[in-house]
This record gives C-alpha cells, sequence and structure tokens, in this order.
C-alpha cells in the first residue's frame, strides 16, 4: 500500500512524453531554450522543472540533468571496465556527449570516435549542454565524425577495443531496426579487436518485449559472451535495457573489487556506477510482464 | 540516444497519475469493475490495458497484475529470507492480500496476522483481485484484524519474528508520517523478538529525498542494522525504496546460494526475487538525483 | 485579459477528447456506469464530475445532463419551427432518444420514426439515460428502426415534412461522409414533401474548414434556400454547426414573436430555444478562423 | 450523434490550460517565443500549432491570432457602437494592446486612455505581438499608463464616455475580484459621462454560475440599463461573458441597420462583429448548466 499527496497537475507547459503504447509521461517545463529541426528530427532544448536541463528529440527525452548520469555510466562502464585495457573506443551516436564524456575518463583510451549523423544536435549540445558534455568535445583524444554510423562501420579500417551502440530505439522505425539485426553485429564484430566488446542500448523489455528478444536473439547469434542488464532512468519512465556481446571478457566475472580496482586504477569518478553497482547490474532481473 | 514510435495517446478512459510534485503518469483504462468510497479513501478497480487489474486508491495505482509481483516480492522475501526461520509475521497495511500471499509462502511461517484499517479494500479485493492476493486470505494459518495498525502495535502481548509495514507514503499526510517515526519504530522493535527484523516501504528517495532521509534516520535511531534497497515498480512511474530494521540478521550477509537454499527449503516460489536479485537489491545505489 | 484560479487538474480516472488534432479536452470522472462494445462502436456511459451523465462513443462525448439540451433543442427547432405544421418527421440517428425527445414536444406531430443503426446505443439509452430520453422511446406517435438510415431513406415510400440528420461527423470516416454528399440530399429530397425542410449537425467550421465547406456546398446544390447556424456545446469543446436544406421555407423569415408563437401554439417547452435564440441563431457568424 | 476521427495527442510540448475546476484543454505548441515571470505573473509567448502566436499568463491563453479578434470585437463594439459619439474612452488592462486597437478603429474617438499594470506585458506585446496590437500603442490618440486599474479610477479628473473593463477573471483573486463589486461600479460611474457606457469581460456563467451571478448583481445595483451577452472563445474553451452597465443608451434598442450604419459612418472595419452579430449577441442566450 502507498499513497502519495494528491499533487495537482503544475499547469501551463509541460512534455507529454509516450513510455510505451498506452503510457505516457507528463513533465512540467520552467524554460524552453531551443526548438528547431534539423533533416533527422525535432530537436529542443528545455529546462524540466524536476529534472534540470534536457536535450528531447521527437518529443522524446534523451538526457536530463539530474539523471543522465545514470544512464551513461550504466552504457559505458560495464563493458568499458569489463576489457582489461580499452584504448581505442568507437561510440554510434551520443550526440550530445555524455557518453563521449564517460568513455575518456578512463586514462587507457588513446582514442575515441563517436560517430553522430546528425550535426545539429552536437551543435546545439555545445552550445546549451555543457553540464552534459562537459568538454569532452573538446578532448585531445576524442573525435567526432559526422556521419552515418551504419556506413561507417562498414567502411572503416580501424579497429576498436570496445564500440558502444547508443542509438535510437530498435523498435523507432526500420532505419533504426537495422542497426540491432544480426547482420549489423557481425560487422560490429568485424573491427572489434580480438578480445573486443561491445554494448548496445535496448529500449525496454518490459513495454517492448518481443522487439527486445530479437534484439538479444541477434546478439547472441554473434557472440560468445551476452549479458543483459537494465537500470531505470527517471526521465525516461521506465528502467532501460543494455546488452553487452564480447569476444572473450565476462562482464559477469568480474567482482566488486576488480571493478573498483580499475576504476581507481583509470582514475575514473562517477556518481552511480562502481563496484557494488557493477554486481547489481548483472544479477538484476530483465524486467517483464508477469504473464496474465 | 534513444527514441520510440511516436506513439499517440490512446484517447478515452484514463487514469493520470501523480509520480511527484511536477510529473505525472497517464494509463489507459479498458474497464472499470468497482468505484466507491470507504471511510478514509477513493477506491477504484480497474483494468488497465497494458497493466490488467488494478486497485487504485485516491488515484494511486497500488497494484497491478502485470507488476506487483515486483514490488510484493521484493517487499517481503529480503525480510523473511534474512530471518532464519520466521514463525509470526505482522503485516501492517497490505489490504489486498498480496503481501499475506508472498508471507506465506515461506513454510516455517505459522502465523501471519495482517492489520489493515480499510475492511472494505480487502472485501473488494476477495470479490475483485483473485489475481492478487491467490487465496491468501483463506489460509488457516493467516488472520486478518481491521483495525488501526498503530493502536495495534501499541497493545498487542504477541512478538514477531518479521513485522513488515505495507503503508501508505510517509509524504501522504501527517497521520502516514507518524508510522515512519522513530516513536513508531521503537514501538515495533518491542514487539519483535530479540532477533526480529521489519522492513517498510518508504517511498521514492528520488523525487522524495528530504522525506526519505528523514525516514531512515529514524530507523536508524532504533535498530543496529538498517539496510536500503530500491526496485522499479512499472505502474508506479519511479522506484519504490524499501528500508529494514534489524536486531541481529544482517541482509547483506546473505550470500546468493544462501538465499536460493532458504527460499528451496520454505518451498518458495517466486517470479522476481531470487538469490541473484537478493544481491542486486542489496548493492544497487539508492536513487537521488544528481546536485546541480 | 482574463485569470482564473489556477485549478489543479482533478487527478484520477478522466476522458481525454479530441477536439480538433491538435487540441484535446480533460474531463473528470465521477462514475463509469457501462462499458462495452457494439458492432459499430466503443459505448460508455459515465458521470462527468461537471456534467453529469454522458453517453460517449469511441471516446467522444455525445450527449451530458447538463448540456445536451443546448444541442438537440438547437438541432431540432429551428427546422421543426420554421415548418408551419410537421406531421411526419423522420431523425436518422440520435440513438440516445433525446432528439426523439425534442421532436414529439411538436403536437402537430403524428409520427415521428427514429432510424439508428446501433441497437446497443438504443437498449443501454434506454437502461441509463432517461434523463436524455425522457420516456419519448415509449411515446405512441415515436417509432424506433434499428437500419442503416442510409439504406432506409433510398427504399421508403414514405414523404416526411422534416427529416433531421443527426450522425457521425462528417470528417469521422468515409461511411460518415456519404451521408453529407449532394448525392444523400437528393435522396433526402426526394422524400420530403413539396414544402418539407431538413436540417444535419456538421461538425466544426472552425476546426475543420474545409470539410464543412464541402458539406455547405452540398446542400446547396440540392436545395434552394440553405442556411447555416452555430452554437458552442461546452462538453464537446467547441460551436457546433448545423445546416438547413428547405424547399419553400425560410427560417431567417420568421420573427421572434412567430418563433414563440408557434411554440405556444404547440405547446413546446424549451429551456434554451425560444424566439430570441431564434434571432440569435439566425444572425451569429459562422465561425472560421481568422486568416493568418 | 457526431463522431470525429480519433485523432492522437500530437506528443511533445503543448500548454495544459484549466477551463473550469475539473475540465482542462491541452494544446499544442510549435514554438516558445518568450518565457519571463513580471512583478505579478507568469508571462508566455508562444505559437500554438492551430491558433497561431498567443499571450500566456500564469498558464492561461489571453489571445491567440487566430480568434482573439472574436473576444475583443465583442467586448468593445457593442457598447462604443451603442454611444453615439464615443470621444474619450478608458481601458483598464488590455496590455496586448488589441482593445486599444478595436477603440481606436471608431473615428469619433479622440482619446484613449489604457491603464494596465504590468509594464512588461506592454513590452513584450509590442515586440512580439505586432499581430495584435497592429501598431495601436503607437497611435497618437493612444495614451498607455503604467498603473493600478482601480487607484487611476479613484483619482482621475477626466470623464469618459465609454469605459471597458479588460480584467482578470472576478474568481481569479480577491484582489481581482474587487474589480467587479458595485463599490468599483460606483466609481466608474463616477467617472463615466452623463450618458456613457461601460462593459466588462465577466468569465464564464456556465462554469462559474455563482461569482458570475455576483457580478451581474453589482453592475445592477448602479446602472439603470444592464445588458448581458456571450461569445464562444475557440482558445479559451469556453464562451465569454460580457455585461454592459448603461447610463442612458440600450444596446438591444439598436437595430441591425443602425449598427451598420455607425460602424460605416466611423469606418470601423471588422472580421466577426457587424449588424447581425449585435443582433445575435443582444439574442443569444447566456449558457447556464441545466438543473440536474
Amino acid at each position: 500500500m502507498r499513497h502519495i499527496v494528491t499533487s495537482p497537475i503544475v499547469l501551463g507547459l509541460v512534455v507529454i512524453q509516450p513510455v510505451s503504447y498506452e503510457t505516457h509521461m507528463i513533465m512540467k517545463i520552467s524554460r524552453v531554450l531551443q526548438q528547431t529541426r534539423s533533416q533527422y528530427q525535432n530537436i529542443e532544448i528545455v529546462e524540466l522543472t524536476e529534472y534540470g536541463r534536457a536535450l528531447v528529440l521527437d518529443g522524446l527525452v534523451q538526457s536530463t540533468e539530474v539523471d543522465e548520469h545514470i544512464y551513461h555510466e550504466s552504457l559505458v562502464h560495464p563493458a568499458m571496465t569489463t576489457h582489461p585495457e580499452p584504448k581505442k573506443v568507437l561510440i554510434i551516436g551520443g550526440g550530445e556527449g555524455a557518453t563521449l564524456r564517460e568513455v575518456l575518463k578512463h586514462s587507457t583510451v588513446r582514442e575515441a570516435v563517436m560517430v553522430d549523423i546528425d550535426e545539429k544536435v552536437v551543435e546545439l549540445s555545445k552550445q546549451y549542454l555543457q553540464e552534459l558534455h562537459k568538454g569532452s568535445f573538446y578532448d585531445p583524444r576524442g573525435r567526432v565524425l559526422i556521419a552515418d554510423g551504419k556506413e561507417y562501420v562498414e567502411k572503416t579500417q580501424e579497429r576498436y577495443d570496445v564500440i558502444i551502440l547508443d542509438l535510437t530505439d530498435p523498435y523507432a522505425s526500420e532505419i533504426a531496426y537495422e542497426l540491432y539485426t544480426s547482420q549489423f553485429y557481425k560487422k560490429i564484430s568485424n573491427i572489434l579487436t580480438e578480445d573486443g566488446i561491445m554494448v548496445t542500448q535496448a529500449g525496454s523489455s518490459f513495454y517492448y518485449e518481443n522487439v527486445y528478444d530479437k534484439v538479444l536473439a541477434s546478439v547472441r547469434d554473434v557472440f560468445p559472451i551476452v549479458r543483459e542488464y537494465n537500470v531505470w532512468v527517471p526521465s525516461f519512465g521506465y528502467a532501460c535495457n543494455f546488452i553487452i556481446g564480447s569476444k572473450r571478457h565476462d562482464p559477469e566475472k568480474l567482482t566488486r573489487e576488480e571493478v573498483d580496482k580499475r576504476l581507481k586504477d583509470r582514475n575514473v569518478e562517477t556518481r552511480f556506477y562502481n563496484g557494488r553497482t557493477h554486481i547489481a547490474l548483472m544479477n538484476l532481473p530483465i524486467y517483464r510482464k508477469a504473464r496474465r
């Protein structure tokens, strides 16, 4: 039994965000900083009263000041920490620069390439979302390419230790879905080093179970070691799923102490992720609706 | 970066539920089965298209068919499993019978007393929410008292191994708040056996951090061993917090294997909780907003 | 300048109703009396806190206790009063019986036939919406046929003095739209007496100007005398438009005094419509968006 | 019976506007141009997809490009036209300049004084709402004073032919309510010429019947001739009420032809108001909920 003060909807400007087909979230806006349209999507940068500054693409919150660390640390660090010495890292997507920021925290990294298709998102993030990128765009080890991630993966001659897929959701569109097929994961595998590791965000297994299961099967088609985990992200309205595909290193084998040691050795400072969090993520059940 | 199909709000009958002061959730209703008012609250039993049959009190979803197991298993089993042999259990609140159902799964239990103030909730749950109580109301080891939980705790001569506080949220009202003070926890401690353990649901540390911190401090005032954990409950729109106060047994000391063994020995079958889940809950960070 | 107390959204069960493509209305529900699906549509009978008992079809409010008289009196009486002696009246649609109720108020009427396709709407209205039909279903002068209105119009050998089209909106679907074409109005004209008059509700000229203009043109194709008027209906969220097509009698020619005399002679008692209202309806501008 | 295409809520940025205690309106925003707070209120200037550029104060739409002419013409012209030769006009409120614009259309006017308390509304309207004020702020016959309207009325030595009260709603607050009492109307009467006429907007008689009736009684306490009328304003979500108090001239006595002649003689061009509209407004019933 639970019960909270019946709070009024604070009226005026709000964002109505779809959480799933028949669940939506209403969030109060205090200020709208930018509204524009790129070639690919509607881009809005707003202040939400409860979540701070936020990037909103096509009506969906991508990152907010108060909880983006939960998403980005959970996306980046389990894979990065599992690899014993990640030097070269590729990020597909991640336009606001926060994924790049987390990757660059690892002192082992010599080169981090971020490939995002939408230049406007990158530009506006530089201008308005300093709290999110924290200057990562200007780190000499980082490189931002405005390009189609799929093409980049097909053509590059480079090899990467870690690849992070910070993509639009698999149920977003047919184009998005292409980046969640075993065909694509084979190409990812081809440009990973022989002990390379990849991670993809994978939407919501609770609300979109069928799509999620297909993505999971695709990763399993290609990688010998596959691990799933999920983390509630307040401003998304759901627990976001992630899937790791790895050639040799298994994130489940890492102890709490090993994780903490690697983070310390690499000078990684975090707010959400650490050795204990790693253990939690590897053990928390994947959310699914109870069969009725 | 994430992106989902821009889904329309399915129009018609919906529930608008406050998640916090300035965040709300809209959920589509397929059918309304009961609407009434007891002496204490508005009671609605509805079918939600995405969550199945649900109990709604004063506009707040309490339990739904598709995710109540996440809440109730997380509330009950960490404390129950930590106690080596829980025979007598007290539940305050829990009117729909699902907490009682989980308690009675432990074959060690000889007597489980559930004290809820609202007879109408119990009656309607018996009639409409068979999927939630699963007959627990009719188990000979269970006993349901319609009474004020606070008074019961003050007057009873019984002693309990485990006490489960399935109460309205601490920020709900002054009356609710009384059941989250150190004064009340002292009384709880008095009716626990010398190795007794209690657990309370504690609302949301993310959205109501100040209130949560006071409750946590109150538990710490009384119990030598205090453990916190939180679990996303989809139909609540947030991760629900729980706090355990224990006199002797520490839930963090249990290994995955010990948890699984105890569940097996006691014939406890679950859908969400097990040894791995226990480890996850004990290690997952408590959600708080990032300092801005 | 205007300003009202910032009222909270009363949370819990609500209806979200589309007013147009990008405007919606939220109305608080106090009780749900019936929810079902007929062969044609979802049917809900609810109590709205501000509007009383209401019939809702496919998520759209059709009639509510507190304002249905505004819609039904405005639909029925201008045409009925304009005809000097309406004896035989045909209603297409109007399942909840309120249009029939208004027609039967005219003591000149000897026979009123109502043709509605959805038997379930009629049945549930009889059971739950006594305040709307006021027993009109049981008047010996009335006759309710469950049939396709279009087919009825094509096949009937009867001739009518007044025909009232209480149909779904013209922008609802292709099927609905068929009942707003000049082909259909020709058939209507064929079964009108030589001084017959018809009226149709016509949705919203403000929000759906293009569709409205086509309907208007279709009526003009067939009838020598065409008059438009519109009336705000609170629970619809807009001013509802009506179009009269007449063979001989012109509603604009009636004076206030003549209207009042006819109503008195025929023993018609109303709450909204009278001689003054008639003058207002014939003179109020048709709502259209200002050209930007 | 009516039925429209079940349109999805267009998600993303919206305004949720209270229409009454338990009815709300959701309107899609395409762009936010300004958000600020003055000493008195939150001020937002937005583009609404269906209504164009709009002024929003404390979450309530005041004027939109596509329908403000309906409100402002209905507020200004019935009173102005009823007076045979309005030379000096006082406006209390009306910060966005549209009321002033309508007043100045009458070529009889030599001086129009507008008194608004909120300088920021006036400034931002000058900057962003050219389509609303149409340059009226720069007309040499107009004068804008930033001052408390109540104090101005008490202290001024001027006498006016017409006074227009474009105030916040009577149910907005106690301060607002003061400007709707017989005490205040007496002061208004004192500064009217001996054949002077005043008009006030009066909120919604449908949704706030009790408050409306008090305001009406207050006007009747002071003026020998009192006329009420109401007009649906789409972006308000309701029919807005107006009350005229007059010392000698009666708006109901004007014929359609006289109104049209006066408008023509004074070179007044309008989009909504004319002789026919005047007749409609004087005859349309005042909206009230049917007694249940």
